[in-house]
């Protein structure tokens, strides 16, 4: 990240004015996180209000710890609807731990079949992971298409018998999203990697039997996961999986089975507070993503064919805006020019190439626009 | 954590004056760091030198965050003087993953049998982990005198051709450590979990053959470990293991096989980096550590039996100092009356009851001398 410097503006109605040196950052994960999250940690990263310590420096039994654990737990269960039908963990390991042990929880031994749809990178990585533990059917593979769509309800016939059916709610290097959730048997439970697009926009959580993601995309910081898992199925695992993947370990024990992530947990819980507080909730916040994310595939749209989006329009990505320009070079150039505009962070994964404008929910609309002007001024320069 | 308030100092040179607030914090863990390394994480909370953001919201694949994290490794590899012959990684899950990591690598299919020293709670939860992977012999067990020691050299017979030979350096909540790497023969990998004295003291890698810690003691914030092993183990695994278990993965992808820990990385680097520049290193911080703690057996052996200490004394640790009072009510007394000394996390385990003072080495000296002048000033008034 080397754009200069220049001050920006938070959506947050909280924060004070912003520190000169920040840049818009589109970093598709760890990425920018609410600049009034971050100075809430900075002025108790020596005292841990009533701690006399860091929240970092105390233990995960204080009682201070656990009710910011607990209030963590709470906001993310007001904010997503979630009943006491599900047990909420905060695990460790990232979205990969949980490639392999959602198999080994509710595949091993089970006598099934998973069920997996495969719409890109992450997908891909979860099914390898999973045929370690047993049977898996891949239900759908958008590979032939490179990952540019999600399949439509008609193209899915899971089996009523599957173990259960997995897919990644949001490909964050392809920038392909389900709309919705992919239609689904009662009788089987359905998983989701909700990595990428977790918290932001309402979701139906009874329709999931099992709905993780890894925090450093949109809630938080790298090193805690959260999972969502209908109680029910926490009883179907072998006792002889290792003990950390074993999700039942973790709920018995309110994510302290072992030493949590302390301070992680503690910037999430900030970072779904403000989602609450400040942002006003998950509808809300969908409204908003909804508004920036239109505004740079419109971009797209209207450059009579210099930017091409990666994703096909139906299954765009509220989150990460995928496209192409004409050349490699004009690539490079697009990216050099943007981080002179403090506009950071913006290069494609290399498997898809060109460009990547990750918006999460703490990317200011300020941002947005920022871009939205630099791309339409680097299209009429450089078309 | 309830201590009042009052200026404290800390050991670091570097360090202004401390934060009016902060307690002698004597938590097992997570535990007190150096105030300093705060100070600077607290600093570039919202730009990270160079990035126009938190060190949290910049990729882990971003050069600057790669630094970071090839600079925490090689203040590692220079403080414990470690070769190239071993790996040096950051992993998740705490110890209690790496319970099940080591079996599944170095035990799983060998077809041969793991040994377990068995000196208290830490290596009695390894033991249950690694009998889910593969056979499992008990070479000691201290469970009969209640992990009041470690054993001699004598006591253990490891057979030339087991998996590996597997103890814990340092039992937390016993306070009981190992005076020097147990006898193993040459053929054997030596396997340590040195997760509450790691950096406490130089250590001879070359005796072992996987070495690993927890951060959230000695070494920095809890959600990171470092896996010290020597490269040729790194072959042994078979391939189907979950993959975030398998340590090859990390080692071939340089601890990025998926994302890291970020932050958790950033603030242990600064750590080393603390007990390097600002401490001298290792051979002067167990020079320190010996001081600190053997002021407070000090107290211990010559209160007339006032405290009784935990730990045999040819094995007590220079980490955790543990001792029980006349009764439960003293007990209670002397937790209440130590918060109103701002010295706090005093509560010893309740599987050994008593007090637990952890001096790791971010403990200052004078948050010693005060622990010892109360306990002085203690016992005079309650004998």
């Amino acid at each position: 990240m080397t754009a200069s410097a220049q001050g920006v503006q938070t959506t947050s109605a909280k924060s004070s004015a912003s520190h000169p040196e920040r840049v818009f950052n589109f970093s598709a994960g760890p990425a920018t996180m609410p600049e009034s999250v971050l100075r809430e940690v900075q002025d108790e990263m020596l005292c841990y209000p009533g701690a006399g310590a860091s929240i970092m420096e105390i233990s995960h039994r204080d009682k201070l710890f656990v009710d910011v654990l607990h209030d963590a737990e709470s906001t993310i269960r007001e904010l997503l609807k979630i009943s006491d039908d599900y047990s909420v963990m905060f695990m460790q390991g990232g979205a990969t731990l949980q490639f392999s042990a959602i198999p080994a929880n509710l595949l091993r031994g089970s006598g099934k079949r998973a069920q997996y749809i495969q719409t890109g990178s992450w997908g891909k990585k979860a099914v390898k992971e999973a045929k370690k533990e047993g049977d898996v059917d891949l239900l759908y593979d958008a590979a032939e298409s490179n990952y540019d769509h999600v399949p439509s309800a008609s193209d899915l016939a899971c089996p009523d018998d599957a173990a259960y059916m997995y897919y990644c709610s949001n490909e964050t290097i392809q920038g392909v999203q389900f709309q919705s959730e992919p239609n689904c048997p009662d009788s089987v439970p359905l998983v989701s990697d909700a990595s990428s697009d977790f918290l932001c926009r309402p979701l139906p959580i009874e329709k999931y039997g099992l709905l993780y993601a890894c925090a450093q995309k949109n809630a938080g910081p790298a090193g805690v996961s959260v999972v969502i898992m209908r109680k029910d199925l926490l009883e179907k695992a072998d006792p002889n999986i290792p003990g950390y993947l074993h999700f039942k370990n973790h709920h018995d024990n309110d994510s302290e089975w072992n030493t949590p992530p302390t301070f992680a947990i503690y910037v999430l819980g900030k970072v779904a507070r403000w989602l609450r507080d400040d942002m006003g909730g998950l509808e809300k916040m969908e409204s908003i993503n909804r508004e920036k994310s239109q505004q740079l595939y419109s971009v797209i749209d209207s450059s009579n064919g210099f930017y091409r989006g990666h994703a096909q329009t139906d299954c765009r990505s509220l989150m990460n805006v995928t496209f192409n320009l004409p050349s490699d070079d004009l690539t490079a150039k697009f990216i050099s020019e943007a981080g002179e505009h403090k506009l950071a962070a913006l290069k494609g994964h290399r498997s898809v190439g060109g460009i990547r404008a990750s918006i999460y929910n703490a990317m200011p609309r300020e941002g947005v626009n920022a871009l939205a002007s630099f791309m339409n001024d680097f299209a009429s320069k450089n078309s």
